[in-house]
């Protein structure tokens, strides 16, 4: 079964990350900017403290309307993530977020954030993946019925 | 392969809807009062107009700030999203949706909205089928093994 290596490995840059400091109104022009729904939030030493998603800014929005936009990051933020390691399978990976109702997971390596996957990423490569052993599996029965 | 109609008849309620003449105000808070991260959005025959996400929202906020909240629905809608019918199947709404890169599929039958499916809806109906195929296929291999 995959690991989530593979994925890491097909990404073009590295995590998007911002400090809790930063304010709301950064944010959301950063993940305009990236056009991604969720970023990581680190401290000044790069270790991993939440992460912050396009529904923990519209949940702000219902509850504290444009006084939202002047918040801290780290006042929205989903503290203390679900994290997962290079070696995590992309099954597992998978189970996790669906469990969890979340659509991004930090990857964490010897103690350091290396990278984000997201459902979309995780649920791509798991279908392709199945699909092979439909493929392979079917390929096999046929060669049993001609042999 | 199933239908996207398997998937409507285990939801608990029909399509939540908005009109395009809402605030973006009402519309959040309808957002979060429901869980949901979209809202499909009907004219007053409830025909389908367009699809507000959480992700609309967020871009607005980058782009124009707490004017945002003052908007109309119609404003930051995507007007004519792809549509599906009941008997589209799940391999095929996976494929529109990522494709198009949108996690909201409004269902139409006979011109009438009767449902939303989301990405997740799909997948996870996807990947079972998909397991109960390589298990089907497995056991059909250890049967000819052993006869």
């Amino acid at each position: 079964m995959t690991s989530l290596n593979a994925i890491l490995r097909q990404k073009q840059h590295g995590p998007i990350t911002i400090t809790p400091e930063t304010s709301i109104r950064k944010a959301v022009a950063l993940l305009a900017e990236k056009r991604i729904g969720a970023v990581v939030v680190v401290s000044a030493e790069n270790e991993l403290v939440g992460i912050l998603s396009e529904r923990d800014v519209v949940r702000s929005l219902a509850s504290s309307g444009a006084e939202t936009l002047d918040m801290m990051v780290a006042q929205l933020m989903t503290p203390h993530p679900t994290t997962a390691t290079p070696k995590t399978t992309v099954f597992e990976a998978e189970n996790l977020m669906t469990d969890g109702h979340f659509r991004h997971l930090p990857i964490v390596d010897d103690g350091k954030l290396i990278g984000v996957v997201s459902i979309g990423d995780v649920v791509k490569r798991l279908i392709d993946e199945q699909a092979d052993q439909v493929r392979n599996l079917r390929d096999y029965v046929a060669g049993v019925h001609a042999a």
